[in-house]
Formats: structure tokens, sequence, C-alpha cells
């Protein structure tokens, strides 16, 4: 994968020179400080502007919900479409707040949508197959939803782009992706999803360690998220690693925007260098995950909210993404002391 | 002090019927609920709005600056007005960010300024006195500094008011308000500032404790206030307790403003109902003062972010302002899944 190292000590150096110049005590700005520096490096930029950002939401079904994992029918996929191009859903809702573009992608849900301004038709399938009956999807299928994901990014301006899902039944494959390609167990990675109660968390517990061994042999990156899908989660990835080839800036949502990342990284670990992460989820699993998305081994991802958020649409991405601005304003428009004529500390 | 009490049962029954009837899974959007909730209280309307938003920095010097307990000379703090004024501070560019009406507040800064649009000039008294040789302010400076802040929130618009604060020397007044009016040891409550090294911190440290005790019979609040000072933190004061009783949300933003609230809350309990808390400062002693400035006692406060910023200006504040505006559009403009046609959890 095409991905370049963005390593680059001398425009590093210079993005650390002028945050450190800023009118405010030496780091006194915290974790924006170092975003500042991070979206400096995406963008190349020592005055770098946020353009254009595009909230995409990928939305798919999956094969596995009809063994009862979720909390909600599996209708509920194509219904929060329909919610989301309707302006009514909480990602919608933030996006206006916010100017980001907002496009769904039906990369496989089982139903048939109008054509509508905001609506991306390109269907793999009408929903992954059963994860515990056979693989979710085929090699071919998977390849398809992560050209889906790419050719998406690459039909859309802007420097930035903000990832949102929606699939009944997704924190499940996210789960046996993380358990995967982390070696994690898998009772660390399954949560509550949409609100399973306790009897429910332990069925879908039961269920996936079956999902896990059928699959005992699925251990590659592709190799696993054919096995588990879903669509969304290949196209997602497929759109990281695009995103991450054009230096945008990933804003990466939760738990299952997440997993696309994991596998994303599997194949290209720079992309991880333009990943945001921006709010640590109330899904269980997800901590453990920001711990194998960290920068380094042993240093885990540090998201900037912390607000018991599990709603997934991208609802988090979006509700963070003012921090983001914030960031790339603060570098630009705030004065030097001595620009400004004030006295440093002495 | 005439703050209300906020209880309203029927009202907080209705906003969180509308809440958990959005399309999410119920309490998906964590913490941001609870904000909504607590908006729509202090607003009280189903279907709340900030409107006119005020960020209002208070800015005053301290006489015990002059026994160097900052790392900063106190030409900082006018040095900083003049910044603020100029639009080259952090606050400044946060405020242009999201459309917050700035306003500087000289309560007593040791400095003349040209009057100028944006600055609103109530001097107390050039600085406050040395509080080791003496009170730091009279009684009647103290009630006038007050008063100054009441005064200015009445003269505003809006329903909202991001607190904001400059001068140098004022962790070490905020620190001894924490350490008398919570009976905290005052090691628990005394940090760097904008960056004393370890030996800096501990000389500051003896000098509070000094203070301290020069002042152990100034235990009731506005006499704690007086002997502490500062005018920028009575006149936080004031505009809390104003705000509060015209429901206002009260937007605090970090160790300062705290400390400005824990004031006014020993006056009047019930303005903790309008309190919003924006970050967890990096200040030493923050943490302890949400202890003290929860709901409940044991119950901490919880802010919003927790980014290690140590800046104080109202940054924080404007930092996680779009975090309220998010929750008020979430709370008026997202669909029931009866409206939107989405079923239900099974």
């Amino acid at each position: 994968m095409m991905v370049a190292d963005l390593h680059d000590p001398a425009l590093a150096a210079r993005l650390q020179h002028l945050i450190d110049h800023k009118t405010k005590p030496l780091g006194a700005l915290g974790r924006i400080e170092a975003l500042a520096l991070q979206i400096g490096l995406v963008l190349g930029s020592e005055a770098p502007r946020l353009e254009q950002p595009q909230l995409v939401v990928f939305a798919a079904d999956h094969g596995l919900a009809a063994r009862g994992v979720s909390a909600y029918p599996d209708d509920v996929t194509w219904q929060m479409v329909e919610n989301f191009l309707a302006g009514g859903a909480a990602v919608s809702v933030l996006a206006r707040q916010h100017g980001l573009a907002l496009t769904v992608v039906d990369c496989g849900v089982r139903h048939d949508f109008a054509p509508r301004p905001g609506l991306l038709q390109r269907k793999v399938a009408p929903g992954t197959a059963d994860a515990l009956a056979g693989p979710a999807m085929t090699r071919a299928q998977c390849a398809q939803a992560l050209q889906v994901g790419r050719d998406v990014v690459r039909s859309f301006p802007g420097n930035a782009l903000l990832l949102g899902e929606m699939g009944i039944g997704n924190t499940s494959a996210a789960a046996l992706l993380l358990a995967r390609l982390t070696g994690s167990a898998l009772a660390d990675c399954v949560g509550a999803g949409t609100g399973l109660d306790a009897a429910g968390i332990e069925r879908k517990r039961a269920i996936l360690a079956q999902v896990l061994e059928r699959h005992a042999a699925a251990r590659e990156p592709l190799d696993a998220l054919a096995a588990f899908g879903g669509f969304e989660i290949a196209a997602m990835a497929g759109a990281v690693l695009e995103a991450a080839s054009q230096r945008r800036v990933v804003v990466v949502d939760g738990f299952i925007t997440g997993a696309a990342v994991l596998v994303a990284r599997a194949l290209a670990p720079q992309v991880l260098q333009r990943c945001v992460f921006t709010h640590r989820s109330g899904e269980r699993g997800h901590e453990l995950m920001l711990r194998h998305l960290g920068p380094d081994a042993g240093t885990p991802a540090r998201p900037l909210l912390d607000l018991d958020l599990r709603l997934g649409e991208g609802s988090g991405a979006a509700l963070a993404w003012p921090l983001l601005v914030s960031a790339c304003a603060l570098l630009r428009e705030m004065a030097s002391f001595e620009a400004a004529g004030v006295s440093q500390a002495g």
C-alpha cells in the first residue's frame, strides 16, 4: 500500500517552534498543541487549514444479525439511513451544526433505496452472509468493498475525512476483528452494542466464540475481514487507506470505525500518523482497541473526548470536530510573544 | 442571595422523555444527554437555544505577585489584555471561531488602558494589596468588585456566560481560597501556575502558607475573598451570582474561575445547578476543587474535556462551547423513533 511516512523532522521542528512561541505558557494548551502539530504534519503546512471536511457514513447489513447478536432488529439499518438522509439523526444534526458535508454510502444494506442527494448506492450485496455458516464475504466482495471506500474518498474534495457507520450487528464484526487482529481474548472485546442486557451479552459472546472458532484459519488481515465482515468496515478500511495516501486527516469515531483502522493499519502502518481518535466509547473493547492503536507499542491512542458516547454514526467524530478546527486556528492566528510585545517567563 | 432552586420534576421528566425517545439507543449520547437535560432545566425549555453567548475575561493584578509566586512578571497581565483586544490570544482566536462576543473587564490591572471597543474599564484599584502584609482588598473593595461582575452581566444580552480571567499571581489567590473554603491542606492546592519549576512551587507554597496563617481568622467566604483576592475573582463571583439569578448558563473554565464559583456557591449553593464545568485543568488542585464542586457531596463535578489545558483566559470554556451548542441542537432537532419510523429495541 502506498502510504508515505510523514517523518519530517524539519517541519516538525518548525511547527513546535511556532507553538512554543505563541503567547501562552509553554505547553499550556495541552493536547490541543499535539493535535496542531499532528495536523500540520499531515497537511504539510505551518499554517494548516481544514477544508471541505467530508463526513461519510458507510452502511451495510450483517448476516450474523439474524442470530440475535443485537438489541435491535436489522430493519433499523435502512430505517436509520432514511433518518440520516431526512436530517433527523444525531449525525445529521451535528453535521449541520459544523458545516460538514454528509454522505451516506450504501455498501450493502438489505433494502432498496430511492436515489437522492446525499446517498451513494455502492451495494456490494444485500448484507453479508452469516459468518457462522461461512465467510461473511467472499474475497472478491471484500476487495470490492475496499475499493468502494477508496473510490468514494477519491471522488470527494477536501483534506479531512470523518468516518461514520451504520449496521445492525456491526459491534460483533468489530469485536471479532479486534480479537483476531490483536490476539486479545474475545471476552474482552465483546460489549453491549446498542444495549444488550447481561444475558444478551453472554449470548452474543457465545455466538461470537463459535464464529471465531469457525474461522480459526483466517489470520491475515484481509482473510479476517472477509470472514467476519462487514461491507461497511471493509469500505471504511479502503477509505482510510485512500485518505491516508492523499495526506488527508482521518477523523476516527468509535469502536466500529476503529476496527476499520485496525485493518488498514495492518496493511499500511503509516495510516496511524493521519488518524485523530475522537472519543473513548462506552462500548467494552474500545479501551483495549485504543491500546492497540497507539502511536508506539505500549502507548495507547488518546482520544479527544471521554463522554460515554456509544452511538456510532460518526457522532463522536462530529462532536470533536471543532477541536481540530481550533487546533489549526490557534496555530495560524495566535500571536507570538515577540509580535504581541508580551514578556516571557523570567 | 436570590438564586432560585431549579428543581422542576415535571420539566425534568418531559426533557428526559424527549431525550429517551430520540433515534438512538437509550443513553447512547452519554454525557451529552445529561448536558442537554441540564441546559433545558436552566433555560426552562424543552427546546433550549443558547443565544448571544458572552465570553467575559476579568483581569486584575495581585499585590502578592511581587513576592515571586509566578513564573511571569506582572506586566504580563496588561500585555495580555492588549493581546486579547488585538485578537492574538488563544481566547481571541477561539471566540472568533465560535462567534462568541468577547469582552475584557479591567477590574484592577496596574496599567492605564486607552479606551476601546471590547474593553470595560471598571478598575477597583490598580492591583490588590500584598496579602502577606494585610488583606488583599478592603471589604468595601471586595463588595465593589462583586458588584462590577453583577453589573457587567446585567448589561449584556444573551442566556450564556463564559468565564475567563487574566491576572499574574491568580493561581495563588485561587489556591488560598480552595484551601480555606474547603478545609483542604494547602499543599494539595498549590501548583505550577504558568510554569514554575519544583523549587518555584516549593517557594510559592511556603509564601502561601504564611499568607494563610496571616489570615487565619478569615473563614467566612467574603472575608476569605477579601483577604486573598483578587479583584477578578471577586468580580467573577458576582458575575456567577448574577447570571445564576437570571437563569443564564454559566460556563466555567478552569482553576481560577472555579475558585470564583467556590465563593459564589458558598453564598448561594443553587448556582451550581447553572454551572457547566468545561475541562479538567493540568493545574494541581483543580481535581480537588472539582471534588468540592460536585452536584452532591461525594460526587465530583465532571468536566467535559480532559486535555491537559492550563492556560486560563476562558480558553477551556471556549474550546468546550460547541458541545453545549450540540447538546441543545440534538434536543431540538433529532427525530423521535416514532417520527422517523425507526423500530425500537426488541
